[in-house]
């Protein structure tokens, strides 16, 4: 039986020596690298953090101390550590272990943790709550340098020092976020980790101090005096000139010295940031050589680390498209915030790098720049993930639509994204972009399409226009660029996918599949479906629906965004105005956080697959299932 | 004639001379002082900004240098300047000059700026604009110690640092934002401003070494060493540590040597933030003691100070039963983003200062450090301005709604807001906040029933919920408490304010008054309406309205949000799917974004008075008007 086999929790951590916890972390890494080869999943932030995940559950109970994490998708090792071993032969599936921390799924999760930036804050909260109900626990925020450029750290931060709130803040620091690091924090952090230690002579003479009576006492009034000295012998850190205690930095694979220090941190009574540094991919070489590709993977061969076959994808699509307008048109350029890889960009960054402005993990920086520059004459792309650009709703708003500037929002993982669940799925951009006055908001259904609309959206439009386009490569669906050209400049449109006399299916982007494949079930039961795409989700394609759609019978619109956040209250409203007595119906994902799993089992799961569509119709239409 | 009368641009200002623009500082205040307490408006901040601005103006010239104002109510010596004297008798009037730069106003207004800490990321992206375009034109972006607790400030440095782009960052230091400011922000500025000057001497041998041949080259070498020499002997600066050039602090009303640094900071071919010290009200003895009270004013005595009459507010109510409720409930504590006095919060503040947390301007935070607090068993309230809340969007998402905490956003100032404008109506929440899953809103109509709602929200409510109400205090409709007791547990209501058989409308909030007034005017042509009023937006009472709607007649919903963000569609959606064939129509304030001018004067452009409400009404009945 393996060591780890034995761990359930901190009271079994604390047992260990030094040895066996050495060894634990040994058989926590084989044991990532087995699992996540099969499942798919982050893997080299999570080799990461091994020793440091382990130090933590040692020192802190997170059953009852809370550990916030942030983006936690480097949370895997403390599953581990806290009864989840069992569930990582499922985990990401529907119904199994989350890849993110999840308060429903074990008390040892704190909170919720998918975007990044937050934990600061919300540890603040929770160790403000603890000091009001004097109550007696530990408040811990673990955090990347990657999240480091993010402005909330610094509201965070900024707060902390003001409040003096005892809680340990640990900037986990491998040098990149997902991609690379960028800015004056990365050179601060960089320039940080290349300095002497300060930090063990300081923590020796502490500790000494700790064991003599009264030495407590002497030890805080000398060290004041050192820390004079020091600010004279050292440059300071930005983290200190807010009036944090900084510890670090500090080797993130020393198990034994990250305990000592944890504990230190642990007991002291004020806020304290430990800068931990870490290796992406620590122990296992093809992860050590490829971080940035064993950041979120699919399967792979576990010795050699080749992933598995990936198909083209509308990412692909979007980079490739990007390099040749940029050929064309020299004003055009491109911005991301720490995802160059994600969105597809990596060649255009390379060839264009002077066009390029990867800002980190800044999406409210990223769109206001990209106000500035289109307001001076240049074309800025936007590419960011939609629950990402969720961030910078207010920036949207304020710097791009109220001057109605010619910026194109490129909206990646928009619809559900599967395996990493409720935190990111992009279900909400269609009813945030569509109330924002004077946005267009274009939705392909394939590859090619995008293509196209991304070249109109770029060389003939002019004004605020978002693209939404999914996680992954076309679908089954292959009949592509129903785009007809010109058309868009019309202003709203709809495409007809098939014809019948029944009923009418209304959808958008890549759901059309799943509306042409009901249709065919409609059809085995007499009922003959009409099926429209819109390829404009703002302005809606009214006039185009009431032309095209089936002469008889109701609507049904069918989409995948969440309740509300839709068109489908809109498009019901306007159809209505243009044509009083129509009768209009519909589903989306209902008013819910959705969960993880694969993109076909959420779809069934929430009645969007062909037969969940086939099956509302029917009952609409007084059919007996 | 007086120096101001002359002055309509940069050229006019570069031909003055010292003494004269001594003059025209005086002129600018006497103005000031005298157009302000006529038409109310943002006095304190235009004040301390008098030197600065005609610095500003006079090194640079703003119709081609690009000067980007944050939160840019400071922006009235910059249009008084800039051509737009004659217009400030109609401040902030319909119509009228705009109390915020507005590029369709003046081609010296390089960009909106409404919210704060967005000025360095758009300055950025203006000075690549023009080095991507070779062209030739300085860049300035000029922030407030205030937004310095804003994250997106660092976002915004964090990338100006590694793109070395030249650009001017004009840090003005008052020590306070609205009210004051805090946090290790605001104490590191404090510790700077009471260092030594190390400026003077540098620039005295910088600006030596500049008129001597090859003199730059050797300033730079030497430049070095002295910085490092520097770090030795002072505590670095945030600024530094970012990689940025920190010139400061210098004194703000220092008229020459303010023209002298930001001509060298001009010239210098890298990123530059320069500290500049100002007092708020400068010059205006009542505004200097209370910068706070003359931030943002109506109509006062020019001469004693006092400000003319204002009405109980929304806010006060609000604040007096946060009074009420903390001492019966020890867990409540409430939130503020640097707006304790606005939000009524003052009291509260001084009487419960532990459970009091002003964050500064960190909306993102505030919201995030809620989710904290109520995760661990406190009752946070989260007071802020509709508008600003914008900034939390994905917060109030992933870290309020996601978890279902026990969370009330007191959204203030929702609806129009008169004279601010475009930047500042709270005219998006409705639809951001609906869209969140398991959100709930209330819309209370008047003081007396917000301190219903809010005892409701706190005391009886488990999960989020969110209150809106208006700028101001109840209008002049007085019927007051329509609450019914215990009713809203039901999830979702509304309230009858007068019956008619003929149409109904249905409203919510103190838009009730208006739709009251429409329905007199109506009955006068013989139609009775029916008015209703949502006391809960989410969920929407559907089954209340159709209990107590007209029994004949179309529906009209009029509501006071933007276009295709309020309930109009939900709603006709939902009575839609109740009640087949029920005619639905309604008015909003339509996708656009709406100016500045009174909020009556705004009802009555957009047809929301009840003259506009009567007319749309007719027209639906199909009479001649």
């Amino acid at each position: 039986m393996s060591i780890l086999q034995t761990i359930h929790g901190h009271d079994d951590l604390i047992r260990l020596d030094d040895s066996s916890r050495q060894t634990l972390c040994r058989e926590i890494r084989d044991f990532l690298v087995d699992s996540v080869s099969k499942t798919g999943g982050h893997l080299a932030s999570n080799l990461g953090v091994v020793e440091l995940t382990v130090a933590l559950e040692t020192v802190f109970d997170t059953s009852k101390d809370r550990l916030v994490f942030d983006v936690g998708h480097q949370s895997y090792v403390h599953k581990l550590l806290t009864g989840r071993q069992a569930g990582f032969a499922s985990l990401r599936q529907f119904g199994g272990v989350a890849g993110f921390p999840k308060p429903s799924e074990s008390d040892s999760d704190a909170f919720v943790a998918g975007h990044a930036s937050s934990s600061v804050s919300i540890a603040l909260g929770m160790a403000r709550a603890r000091s009001l109900q004097k109550q007696d626990y530990s408040v811990v925020a673990l955090f990347g340098d990657g999240a480091a450029t993010g402005g909330m750290i610094y509201e965070g931060l900024n707060d902390v020092a003001q409040s003096r709130e005892p809680m340990v803040m640990i900037l986990n620091d491998n040098g990149m976020s997902i991609d690379w690091n960028v800015g004056g924090m990365a050179m601060h952090l960089s320039r940080l980790r290349s300095k002497e230690s300060y930090l063990g002579m300081k923590m020796k003479y502490r500790a000494s101090m700790e064991k003599v009576p009264g030495g407590k006492t002497v030890y805080r009034i000398t060290s004041k005096a050192k820390d004079r000295l020091k600010r004279l012998l050292l440059p300071g850190t930005i983290f200190e000139n807010m009036g944090l205690t900084y510890l670090g930095p500090v080797d993130g694979h020393d198990l034994p010295n990250l305990i000592a220090l944890l504990s230190i941190a642990k007991r002291m009574d004020e806020p304290v940031l430990l800068h931990v540094m870490t290796q992406k991919g620590k122990g296992y070489a093809p992860a050590e050589e490829s971080p940035a590709k064993f950041h979120g993977i699919g399967a792979f061969d576990p010795v050699s680390g080749a992933a598995m076959g990936s198909k083209p994808s509308f990412s692909a699509a979007f980079g490739e498209t990007m390099m040749a307008l940029a050929q064309e048109n020299t004003k055009l350029c491109a911005i991301t915030a720490a995802m160059p890889g994600g969105t597809g960009l990596l060649e255009f960054k390379e060839t264009f790098p002077e066009r390029t402005f990867d800002v980190g993990i800044a999406e409210e920086h990223a769109v206001s720049m990209a106000g500035g520059l289109a307001k001076q004459g240049m074309v800025p792309v936007v590419a960011i993930y939609s629950t990402f650009l969720q961030r910078a709703y207010d920036m949207i708003l304020q710097d791009i639509a109220m001057l109605k500037l010619h910026c194109v929002l490129a909206v990646d993982r928009a619809g559900l994204v599967g395996d990493d669940g409720e935190t990111h799925h992009g279900i909400f951009d269609i009813g945030f972009l569509r109330q924002m006055p004077g946005m267009m908001l274009l939705c392909p259904g394939s590859r090619r399409e995008l293509a196209a609309m991304l070249r109109w959206a770029v060389q003939s439009h002019d004004g605020p226009v978002a693209l939404r386009y999914p996680r992954g490569g076309d679908r089954s669906f292959t009949e592509s660029d129903f785009l007809p050209d010109g058309l868009l400049a019309q202003k709203g449109l709809a495409a007809r996918h098939r014809q019948g006399k029944d009923v009418t299916l209304v959808t958008y982007g890549t759901m059309v599949e799943n509306a042409m494949e009901a249709a065919g079930l409609l059809a085995q039961k007499g009922v003959e479906a009409t099926v429209l795409r819109c390829l404009t989700l703002a302005p809606l394609p009214v006039e185009d629906i009431l032309a095209l759609k089936a002469q008889n019978g109701p609507v049904y619109i069918v989409e995948e965004a969440s309740g509300g956040a839709g068109i489908k209250e809109a498009l019901a409203w306007e159809l209505m105005k243009q044509q009083g007595g129509i009768r209009v119906d519909g589903r989306d994902l209902g008013r819910q956080f959705v969960p993880h799993g694969s993109v076909n089992k959420l779809y069934e799961a929430l009645g969007l697959d062909a037969k969940g569509i086939c099956e509302m119709v029917l009952e609409g239409l007084g059919y007996e299932n």
